[in-house]
């Protein structure tokens, strides 16, 4: 393999794929795909309906992605799953020999809290990587509330559920955006002044929205989410608090 | 007036549209194309590309971006320009009078540092909006350099320029992605211990590159960001600098 391709594909709805990614998919030589695993099986029919509506032609190479270790601690368990998936890639590439380049399709932006990119850096020989951006859950936040990311010469810190829950509110921000939190850690914060605007399934047809002050929405929030995670078997959300000014 | 549709084409690659920018370009009923000002000519022929490769039959309606008065004060200076830019669109569309939702195309994303969601706010009455998220400078930068937004369990802070010059590097931060810098103020921080990947022009052909440690990078992207602004006139970068482990 000379080549691979990271194609960012958005978070769910089809019309987030940008030309790019469609004509990346038509050139590519193979595609990887998850059968299932963490990966839900509504994200897997997705990736068939995206790969259908560029009009792909190469062969698809479908894996099973390892299950975690939930029993090591959280670096070590990160760490072990990513070396079982690039072997689990490295496995799927060498049956299939593919005459080019060999793409993935990826959930969201390659970038932005997804760790396709440190898998493909655990490949030996490692391949020249190409990566095609996507929509991220944070644009498709911010688009589906009509919100602006920031304010006015404002800053804005990403981060994840786990560190708002070990570090609090980052210091000195007004706006922050939390990825990655299966446990509604806004509910760890004191509410007074800070607004919230949270999604689920952005872009999907399932599309949940909440907004409000922090400690009104909270409740309607929790409420909304057990409801479509009870309704779906998985969810997938994101959300940004802003301190009012 | 009923609907304002504000639509995400990226950072300058007609490949970064998404399939729902140009199905919504097709389904407007008018769409507004600022002329000239702040926005480069390059800009506008690549907003006429888009319109054209979509095919939107829509009629267009160009305008001219008012000019911003330097000798006020910075919050004073953009608040009255998005006073007069939303007086010019609310002329253009009672001109145009048109049967149907009026798009605007946005560089870049329009929830990512960009006023025209601001703009939007000051029209009276207030329309209806709609968001259609967009490929932004900052996605663009990570897949151009392929590397992750963020480390694993890590925070990021995205900053202006401007903060970066009057606060310096944020408390705590492991990773800073810098908008809206035309002073290049990565000059002002202790290079040790950081490394900077930094680009222009990112996604069109014009596009420059520069990675490495501080110290070492900034003078090349120094003399690459001149050289690049003198041959194209005006220029568009971004950054993201981490401190390493």
């Amino acid at each position: 393999m000379t080549e691979l391709w990271l194609i960012g594909i958005g978070t769910g709805n089809p019309a987030h794929v940008t030309l790019e990614a469609h004509r990346a998919l038509r050139e590519a030589a193979l595609i990887l795909v998850p059968r299932k695993g963490p990966d839900k099986a509504d994200l897997a029919d997705l990736r068939h309906a995206i790969l259908k509506d560029c009009g792909s032609t190469a062969p698809v190479a479908e894996f099973d992605m390892p299950v975690r270790d939930e029993s090591l601690p959280y670096l070590e368990r990160v760490r072990r799953w990513h070396d079982a998936i690039a072997a689990l890639w490295a496995r799927s590439i060498a049956e299939a020999r593919p005459n080019g380049p060999v793409a993935l399709l990826v959930w969201g932006d390659p970038g932005l809290y997804d760790s396709t990119l440190r898998i493909a850096e655990r490949l030996d020989p490692r391949p020249r990587l190409r990566v095609v951006p996507g929509i991220s859950a944070l644009q498709a936040l911010t688009a589906a509330h009509a919100i602006p990311f920031n304010t006015v010469n404002g800053a804005v810190t990403v981060t994840t559920g786990r560190r708002l829950r070990d570090f609090g509110w980052p210091e000195g921000a007004d706006t922050v955006v939390v990825m990655l939190d299966g446990e509604c850690s806004f509910q760890r914060l004191d509410p007074a002044g800070l607004d919230i605007c949270w999604g689920a399934f952005l872009g999907m047809p399932e599309q949940v929205l909440e907004a409000g002050p922090l400690a009104e929405a909270a409740p309607r929030i929790l409420a909304a989410r057990a409801e479509a995670r009870a309704r779906h078997g998985w969810i997938m959300d994101i959300y940004l608090l802003r301190r009012r000014a």
